[in-house]
């Protein structure tokens, strides 16, 4: 597939989750390395009228799940994709749309978890992402740890 | 306010957040110790038929504030409370409805944490919370730092 069709895949593939539907996501941006995902404040907004933590660590969440499916979808591999574990920060409120960031942690390598997946049918990799605030500070932070396992 | 008065007044703001609204969630028990929160499934199910990771994480976060919430409402003290950070581990599938129940961690103490609120005005709890599956076992598990600061 092509980028545009497996981020047409994808934004459907977001969209038929319940719970990823109402947080009102949209892809807003893909270029091999980072995927950037918005959601409006409206649909994810807390008591204290700022973005919600649950909203923020879902957002995060699927930015880096997305991030590694697409990887694997341009290898033309066929994978399920699961978090393992995260960490996560919330260092400033935001009173603004959300938009997550996610890409790999530093000391990782897309060719070595795809050679690895390739030959063993699973593989894991550390990702990163994070929200910020319209000035460019960091909103909150996350790090995961995903495993893809081969379907069938 | 009484226990009662607290839960009824927890509920409704939870339902107040959209992005909570949409999680179906309802208040399943408290005993002073232990909050529990329900979610159906079917408003938090994932592409491969079990629980959201982002759910799960936001129903764990919503326990653990909701508990510290309530410590502070017996107490008669105003408070906004805050989630700082938090470290998650998705163990297992879960292939039922969600329920979270949130503690505070056993090296901390509820009469210390307040009591530092009341002679500082603001104050840090570390929380423990978990899904559980069918059987017993951990689908995912918890810990989250939260600080409570006074109000006005």
């Amino acid at each position: 597939m092509t980028d545009q069709s497996l981020l047409r895949a994808l934004d459907a593939h977001y969209r038929s989750m319940p719970p990823v539907a109402a947080l009102g996501l949209s892809i807003a941006g893909y270029d091999g390395r980072h995927l950037r995902l918005r959601a409006p404040l409206a649909a994810n907004v807390n008591d204290k009228g700022c973005a919600f933590g649950g909203s923020l660590a879902s957002l995060m969440t699927l930015a880096a799940w997305g991030l590694v499916s697409l990887r694997l979808g341009e290898a033309g591999l066929a994978a399920e994709v699961y978090v393992a574990d995260s960490q996560l920060r919330y260092l400033k409120p935001l009173y603004a749309d959300l938009e997550a960031e996610a890409e790999l942690a530093p000391d990782e390598d897309w060719d070595v978890f795809l050679a690895t997946f390739r030959s063993r049918g699973r593989a894991r990799a550390q990702l990163l992402a994070r929200v910020r605030l319209p000035d460019g500070a960091a909103a909150c932070t996350f790090e995961g740890r995903y495993v893809a396992i081969a379907k069938g």
